[in-house]
C-alpha cells in the first residue's frame, strides 16, 4: 500500500498548490474516503466495440471499480469506481466551429485524467474546449460522489459531492456541493454549493440559489468534508444492490427488450419494467418496476423506480425519479431528484425540462402541466405555480424572477438551445433510430457488441491497490 | 470473423509448412474445431502478483478463456481455453548450465507463442532448451485437447491430444494422441500415437507402446481428426461444471484452508473436501470429495474425485484420480487415469511413481505396494505384477523388459533422476514451506495476492473474435 498512499499525497499536493484556494485543505476531501483495501478489491472495466476508436493507457494509478469507453489515458490518479464514456469523442477530422473559427481536429480526441482523485465520479465528453480539441483533459483535480464533469475540461478543480460541471472549462475552481455551473470559461471562481447557473456570455443568464436549510436536509457536508443527507442516504443504501452485477463476469440481464435497444450489463434491472425501442440503459444505471417507453434513455447513476416515461424521455447523469409519470418528451436534468410516493405520485406533463438539480420531493400529488420548465424545490403543487413556467412564456421574456430564479437576457434563445440539446441528446442516443438508415444509428445501437475487459490492481506488496501499466490499441489487420 | 479466418488460415500454412510431413492436412486437425462464436464467448485471465515478473504483450490473436501467468507473448495465435503457466520461468541473470557450458540470461525468460493454434493445451515452463534460455518457444506448432508442452520449446510442431511433450526441444515433429515424449532434441520424428518414452542419450531409455485397442478405447481420433473415447468422455462432461466458476469476476472458493495454501479461484472444489498445509490447487483442477493432504498439489486440468492424498503427493498436468487413495510422496505423473470405483477403490503405497500416461482402469479393488513404479494399462490386481516394479529393485538393474515396458542403460540414474524431480517439483510448489525461513516459499505461497485481469475480443465487425493489442507492463514506481 506504501506506494497508493505516495500517489494520493502527490495529487493532494498537485490540486492544492493548483486550486489558489487558501484555507482549503484538501487533504481532507481525500485522505481515509475510500478504505485503501477497497483499491485492490475492486476491477475495473473498459469497454470494446468495434464501431468507437479504442485507445486505452493505463499508468500508475488505481482504477478500482471504474468503467471505460473511448480512448482515454489515465496517469498518476486515483480514479474509483467512476464512469468514464468517450462515447462522444470526436474522431480525427471533424471540423469544430468556435465563434467562427475553424479547427480541423489532427487526432482522434481522448479523455486524459493525470493527477487526479475521482470518486464516484461521472465524466462524458461531448467537449467543447477550443483550446484541447484533441484531448478532453481533467488535471490536478478532485471531483466527488456523484459529481458530474460533462463536456468540460477541468485542470486545479476541486469539485464537491453531486456538483454538475458542464460545458465550461474550469480553472483552479471550487464547486460547492450540489452546485451546477455551465458558463464557458470559469477562472478561480468559487461556485458556492447548491448555486444553479446557466450562462452565455452576451446573451443569457439564468440562476438559482439554494436555501441553506434545504442543503443542510438534502446534502451537506460535514466538518470532515464527508457527505451527507437524503442524496448520499439514497445511493449509498441501493449500494449493495450492485454488488451480485458487478461481481459477475458478464452478467445476464433480466429483462426483455427490442434489439434497437441497448441495456448495459452492468446496469440494474429490477422487478416488473419494460423497455421500448430505441431505448439506452447506460452501466449503473438503476431501474425497478418501471417503463421505458420508445427513444427513451437512462444514463449513468440515475435511479428510475416504480415510474412511467412516455417515450423520448432523457434521464441526464444522477437523475433520480421515482414514483413518477413522465409525458413524452419530458427531460430530467443531472443529479435532479423527483421523488414521489406511493401516496402522493408526480405527473410531469409532455415536452417539459426539468432543469439540472431540480429537486421535487412531494408532500402530496403534483402534476405540472405540459410544456413547464421547472426548477429549484417543490414540495406540493401550490410550489409549481412559483417554481415553473411555461416554455412558450419564457421565451417571450427577457427578465424573469420567480420562485428563486432570476433570469435575464435572450431567454427564447435559452428555451431554444436547451431544446435543441434534447433533441440533440435524443439523436445521439439513437432515439430516432430507423433501421432503413445507418446514420441515424446512436449510442444504443452503436454500443450492442459490447465486450468488456477487466483490470485488477496488485494484490499485495507495496504496489498493492495500484494497478499495472496497461496500453490497449486496436487491432489494424 | 473475416479476420479469424484469416487468421486460422495463416496459422494452418504455417505449421503445414513446417511439419515437413507430405498426407498430413493440418487443416483437418483445425477447422471448426471450435465454433467460431466461442472466440468472443469466453474472457482470457491473466494473473498479477507482486512475485512474479509482469509483461504482457498479445497481438493479432484470440485467447478466448486462456489463463496466463508471467511474462509471455502472444502473436498471431488462436489460443483456446488454454492454461498458460509461467511461473518458473528463470529471471535475468540465472546461470544455467548446460553439458558443462555455463549460461548466464540476459533478459528475463519469457513464454512467446508465435503463429500457433492450441487448444485446450497446457503449457508449463520450466525450460531446459539450450538455443533458447531467454525464449520459451511456441512457433508454428498445433497442440490440441488436453495436450502438455512442458519445459519444451515446440516449432512446426502437430501435437495430437492427450498428448504430453515434456523436456523435449521439438522440431518439425507430429506427435501421436496420448504419446508421451521425454527425449533431449527431437528432429522430424513422429511419435506414434500411445507412445511413452523416457530416453536420456547415452544414459538411459524406456518405452511402452499402448495397444491399438487400448487406444481406441480410451482416446482416438476419428477421419475428420475429432478425438473421442473414455477420456474425452471424462473431461467433456465435466465441462459445464466450471460455467459458473468461469462466469463470475473472482468466484468464491467454497472450502477452508490454511494460508500457507493456495486455492485458485477458477478451480473447482466440491463437496467435502479438506486441504491440508502448504497445498497448491490450480486453476482448472477438479477436486472433489476428496482430501488433500499437506504439501499435496493439484495442477492443470487435473481431476481428483472420492479419493485421499496422505501427503506430498503431485499429481501432475492432466492426471486424474478417482476413488483412489495415495500413501505420502506417491507422483501421479501427466495425463494418468487412476480409475477406481466406489467397489473397486485402488491404494496406492507410498513414495509410488505412476509414470506419465499411466492407465489404471479398475475391474476389481487394486493394491500397489509401497515404494513402485508403475506403467502401462493395469485392470486387475494380477495386472500389478506385470505392470509394476519395486524402484529400488529397477535400480540395481540395466535392463528390463516387463508388462511391456523396454528398459535399459542406466537405470539407477533414471530413478534417481525421477525421484529427484518429484523432489524439485515439492519443492518448487512450496511443499515445504517453513514460514520460520521465506527461502521456502514456492507457488503455494508466491501465488496468494493474486488479481485476475480479463480479456475479452471484439464482439462484433470483421475483428470478431481476436483481441485488441494489448501490452502489460509492471508498475516501476
Amino acid at each position: 500500500m506504501k506506494e497508493l498512499n505516495n500517489l494520493i499525497d502527490h495529487v493532494v499536493q498537485r490540486v492544492s498548490a493548483n486550486l489558489h484556494a487558501p484555507g482549503t485543505d484538501i487533504s481532507r476531501y481525500v485522505a481515509d474516503q475510500i478504505p485503501l483495501d477497497s483499491h485492490a478489491l475492486y476491477y475495473a472495466f473498459y469497454a470494446l466495440t468495434h464501431q468507437h476508436p479504442l485507445s486505452f493507457n493505463f499508468k500508475h494509478s488505481s482504477l478500482a471499480g471504474t468503467y471505460f469507453l473511448g480512448k482515454t489515458e489515465v496517469e498518476l490518479s486515483i480514479v474509483y469506481k467512476c464512469d468514464i464514456r468517450g462515447d462522444e469523442l470526436k474522431p480525427k477530422g471533424t471540423v469544430v466551429e468556435i465563434d467562427g473559427s475553424k479547427l480541423r481536429l489532427f487526432q482522434d480526441e481522448r479523455i486524459s485524467i493525470r493527477h487526479s482523485f475521482l470518486m464516484k465520479t461521472l465524466v462524458h465528453n461531448n467537449s467543447h474546449d477550443a483550446e484541447n480539441v484533441e484531448i478532453f483533459k481533467i488535471l490536478n483535480t478532485v471531483a466527488l460522489h456523484y459529481a458530474n464533469i460533462h463536456g468540460t475540461s477541468v485542470e486545479g478543480c476541486l469539485i464537491e459531492p453531486f456538483a454538475t460541471v458542464d460545458f465550461s472549462t474550469c480553472h483552479n475552481c471550487k464547486v460547492g456541493a450540489y452546485a451546477y455551473v455551465q458558463a464557458d470559461d470559469l477562472r478561480g471562481e468559487v461556485v458556492e454549493p447548491g448555486s444553479v447557473r446557466i450562462e452565455k456570455t452576451g446573451q443569457f443568464k439564468l440562476q438559482y440559489q439554494y436555501d441553506r436549510d434545504v442543503l443542510e436536509k438534502y446534502i451537506r457536508l460535514d466538518e470532515n468534508c464527508r457527505p451527507s443527507g437524503v442524496f448520499m442516504e439514497f445511493c449509498e443504501s441501493r449500494k449493495t444492490d450492485f454488488e451480485p452485477v458487478y461481481n459477475a463476469a458478464q452478467p445476464e440481464i433480466p429483462v426483455d427488450f427490442p434489439d434497437t435497444s441497448f441495456v448495459g450489463h452492468y446496469s440494474l434491472i429490477r422487478g416488473d419494467c419494460a423497455i421500448g425501442h430505441n431505448v439506452m440503459v447506460c452501466q449503473r444505471a438503476y431501474v425497478e418496476n418501471s417503463r421505458l417507453g420508445d427513444g427513451s434513455n437512462a444514463q449513468e447513476n440515475c435511479y428510475i423506480i416504480n415510474s412511467t416515461f412516455e417515450g423520448m424521455n432523457v434521464t441526464a447523469h444522477g437523475g433520480k425519479v421515482i414514483n413518477t409519470d413522465l409525458g413524452r418528451r419530458t427531460f430530467t436534468g443531472f443529479n435532479s431528484f423527483i421523488h414521489g410516493t406511493e401516496e402522493a405520485r408526480v405527473a410531469i406533463g409532455k415536452h417539459c425540462v426539468i432543469m439540472p438539480h431540480t429537486i421535487i420531493d412531494a408532500e402530496e400529488p403534483i402534476s405540472v402541466p405540459n410544456g413547464s420548465l421547472v426548477w429549484g424545490l417543490i414540495r406540493t403543487q401550490a410550489d409549481v405555480a412559483t417554481n415553473t413556467i411555461l416554455l412558450e412564456d419564457l421565451k417571450g421574456l427577457n427578465r424573469l424572477d420567480q420562485g428563486g430564479l432570476r433570469a435575464e437576457g435572450d431567454l427564447a434563445a435559452f428555451v431554444e438551445g436547451f431544446v435543441h440539446r434534447i433533441e440533440h441528446i435524443l439523436e445521439e442516443n439513437g432515439a430516432f433510430f430507423d433501421a432503413s438508415d445507418p446514420d441515424t444509428a446512436g449510442h444504443a445501437q452503436k454500443t450492442q457488441d459490447l465486450g468488456y475487459n477487466t483490470v485488477q490492481s496488485y494484490m499485495g506488496g507495496d504496489l498493492k491497490g495500484l494497478c499495472p501499466t496497461i496500453r490497449i490499441e486496436p487491432l489494424i489487420p
